[in-house]
């Protein structure tokens, strides 16, 4: 396959392909356990399960193109990987989930408390792993990370069956479960390197604009997309009866009849047969997904304009096509 | 009421009146949150719960002591007791308890959920805490701290119901979740009051054999407590199936006819009516009561003997009172 026809998480695995290794071997690492054999076997699990390790790319991409030649973006990749796989332990328990990139979740193979438990324990090594960078600047920008994203996972619990969440309290949300690890690991990527000022806040721009529009079309894929493709099912939103940004949009242009619809399906969580066919029914009505979609776009757009900031580099145009590409997922 | 009738943790709470009360305002502030409501709602259940706050008091003597005179014992005893309070949360979720201190706990207030992310988002805010005192060292003591009590937590999920579970285990799973964190506690409070290397051991050491002692006491209380005096129902070990030091040393004893009603109650977890009752009897006919009551006295020793390293001031004192105190709740 030729370079250009490759996907842009592709080309920057292979151009990263050295210093992911070393990720990978620190993540296998550190993830054993000297006492406790149900944390490798669930760790295991997780390691095996793969994903696309987005986010540990993502500080390696920015401490490389920053010009930084140390070793501690491969600690920082490796933290920023167990945050993350310590908070989708903890999604699938509060979620009840039972698939995920269309394997068994944890809590389903082994139990909740394990799932709490191990990701408390991987929560744990993030932070062991960062302090030994030893640069208290990364530490703060992640440990604020860290608030921002618990806290945005309760808000999202509170927010859910609420049909008077609004956009604002959704982007809330959305940074907290995505765009605040992504604009982390972009950020600490270019603060290790000691890059200045104006490339260390485009590096955060830049993250907080992809996260976000990742979860946007996330929230979409889960009306449109196909239950093979994501390792979700179609609906899991709707029968979850989170108020995403499609669902956000049509209440809001819903008449009486539709509102009462919301109420009884989301509010009340009286769902039956044809109920989720007849949601997306109405957000095609509304334009939700169109308008939605539009959203997803303009953020990729901030995106790349955050990066106009960077130095020219392989890597920044392989950022530049990974916004590109987080969008065109949408059908 | 005179001064050497109060007890050692009312006459450090006395002594630390005014830094405690830094502390409590810290943790109030800290376990706020601007965006999700429910996290307050969560936390002031928690915080009106009260409890001895054990764990920053800790802290503040030992950095006082070693004549500590600047502002971040606060902040450090603040993040000790985060710590513990997401434990707790997330504890309660693991054992379904339905009581804590008297009152019902989080998960049955609110929801499991609830308990998980409000536990990592009291985690993340620990970790704020710790990052704004700007010494790694103490970093570095509470990440290892942190991952110590999640392993412990894992070990004593796997280690329950098993009745190979031996006195070994046992010192690990209760390093894990008492020991670990009161070591810590008392050393960076060393570690913040640049005390001499053999100081801060001293402190390590005495935290260490201080949490044990705590936690035998406990595991004992669970057998040979009052309902009220502990908030905690008698026989919930028995009924959790945990095998905890009394069980372990009865379980060493018994014979063909005892290791069968253990393997029903314990490894089955086939529990009838007068099973507490006989469980309580065989404890006692192997004097399995008694010999954990001698370790925890040996632990209260080892931790009082670690002081004589430390200087002569009124909360060394406190501290030695306070061994011996932890102790004096057996029957």
């Amino acid at each position: 396959m030729s370079q250009a026809a490759e996907k842009p998480h592709e080309r920057l695995a292979a151009h990263l392909a050295g210093p992911m290794q070393a990720v990978n071997d620190l993540i296998r690492a550190r993830m054993a356990s000297q006492h406790a054999p149900r944390i490798p076997e669930v760790t295991q699990h997780l390691v095996e399960a793969g994903g696309k390790r987005l986010r540990p790319m993502l500080t390696l991409a920015a401490a490389e193109l920053c010009g930084y030649t140390g070793p501690y973006h491969v600690h920082l990749a490796a933290t920023v990987e167990f945050i993350h796989t310590a908070t989708l332990l903890h999604d699938d328990v509060v979620d009840e989930s039972e698939k995920r990139r269309g394997r068994p979740t944890a809590n389903l193979l082994w139990d909740n408390k394990s799932s709490v438990l191990v990701g408390d324990y991987l929560f744990s090594r993030s932070f062991q792993l960062m302090v030994e960078t030893g640069n208290l600047r990364v530490l703060d920008i992640l440990a604020n990370a860290s608030a921002t994203i618990a806290e945005g996972e309760v808000l999202q619990l509170t927010a859910a069956q609420d049909l008077r969440t609004d956009e604002a309290v959704y982007l809330q949300v959305v940074r907290g479960k995505t765009a605040a690890l992504f604009s982390a690991a972009t950020e600490v990527g270019g603060v290790i390197a000691g890059a200045p000022e104006a490339q260390v806040k485009a590096l955060f721009d830049y993250g907080d604009a992809l996260g976000i529009a990742f979860q946007i079309v996330d929230d979409l894929l889960d009306y449109q997309g196909v239950s093979g493709a994501t390792g979700k099912n179609i609906g899991d939103d709707f029968r979850e009866r989170k108020l995403t940004l499609p669902l956000i949009k049509a209440v809001a242009k819903a008449d009486a009849e539709e509102r009462a619809f919301w109420s009884r399906t989301i509010e009340a969580g009286d769902q039956r047969d044809g109920d989720l066919a007849q949601a997306i029914d109405l957000l095609h009505k509304h334009g939700a997904l169109k308008a939605a979609q539009q959203d997803a776009l303009a953020y990729a757009a901030k995106a790349r304009a955050a990066l106009k900031a960077l130095p020219a580099h392989p890597l920044t145009e392989m950022l530049e096509a990974l916004a590109g590409f987080v969008v065109s997922r949408i059908r």
